[in-house]
């Protein structure tokens, strides 16, 4: 085993570090985050930080980077109150990948993803996803430790590619080639091993 | 493609909608907790919740259910101060999903996982999981929509099995075999797809 103590963290390079820190929560969903800005433009950025927030009524959030850049993701959700999580797949992955370059233009155009539009909010679907999901801004957590941001949304739309949902409505990740990231750039594909029954004890 | 919009989803019968938006985010590296309690009891816990929050500090955190009903993990928390974060492979997958179940003893006797001192601080590790972290306690967060709570750490110490990290030091979870579950019970094996530079405008 290698044991990295707290001094041994702090005195490692930096870009080794990140890297080490980056990838110890493990692999999680690659996932675009789209946006409209006040000027009518659509945003999208690929996050790995999409979480469950509750079920009922249904919430989901995202760490976002201390804002004390400016970060258009964040800006945008908070003129307009909405904004969209589209799950990545194989088929677009490198194009998903792309839009964490830094553009001065939409990353729609600049990486050939589509925008698509929803009847119900302003916040653009990517259409190469086959799950896209609306949602309506509801809170904010500023992350005291080191500035980040937890950003809350209300689930007020799901659009699902057909056949991918189970029988007891649980999306099949295999199936839809779903992408998972472990820190910032190494990409993996799933494959199911299995489904457990709730645990009780034996 | 199917589409659901609010009103859809809080008609669903409850045990669907749960599934359905549980399953939303996609899939995620299973963890698990381990607490010591103010008896010196050894207490572990699956979740699927962790998170990246910051890498100078290295900080990480995990969501929790509302703490309205009793939860030891998190009064563990708080009475001693430090958890750890323990990756779940293949091998050990079905003790680590039986963590769930609900014990009035140690998880770790119930399941038969061997629980790890630390000489850094009181709680568990995890022998069985390739990758052990340590963590101090330092903020936590009630999301007021919910009640639920974002509880993170500071990385302490880290013990990892030699030659899991990769040359730039990100963890290979393939290699890992690392286990990954959408909602709570279905679960994935990883297969590296591709490491992508740093994207830059083309």
């Amino acid at each position: 085993m290698t044991r990295f103590t707290k001094d041994d963290i702090l005195q490692l390079e930096k870009q080794l570090r990140t890297n080490l820190i980056n990838s110890l929560p493990g692999v999680r969903q690659a996932n675009l985050i789209g946006t409209v800005s006040q000027q009518g433009e659509f945003n999208v950025a690929i996050f790995n930080s999409v979480m469950h927030i509750g079920a009922h009524p249904p919430y989901m959030g995202f760490m976002m980077r201390p804002v004390s850049v400016r970060r258009d993701t964040y800006l945008n959700i908070k003129s307009s109150g909405y904004f969209s999580i589209n799950h990545v797949n194989r088929q677009m992955l490198q194009q998903a990948h792309q839009t964490s370059a830094r553009y001065d233009y939409s990353e729609f155009e600049a990486t050939g993803l589509t925008a698509e539009q929803s009847y119900l909010h302003p916040a653009p679907y990517v259409r190469e996803s086959q799950v896209n999901i609306g949602l309506k801004f509801v809170e904010e957590k500023l992350i005291e430790c080191n500035q980040t941001v937890l950003l809350i949304g209300e689930v007020i739309e799901i659009v699902i590619k057909d056949d991918l949902l189970s029988e007891d409505f649980i999306v099949q990740s295999a199936k839809e080639e779903a992408v998972a990231v472990n820190g910032l750039e190494t990409y993996y594909a799933v494959s199911k091993l299995m489904q457990l029954p709730y645990a009780k004890p034996v």
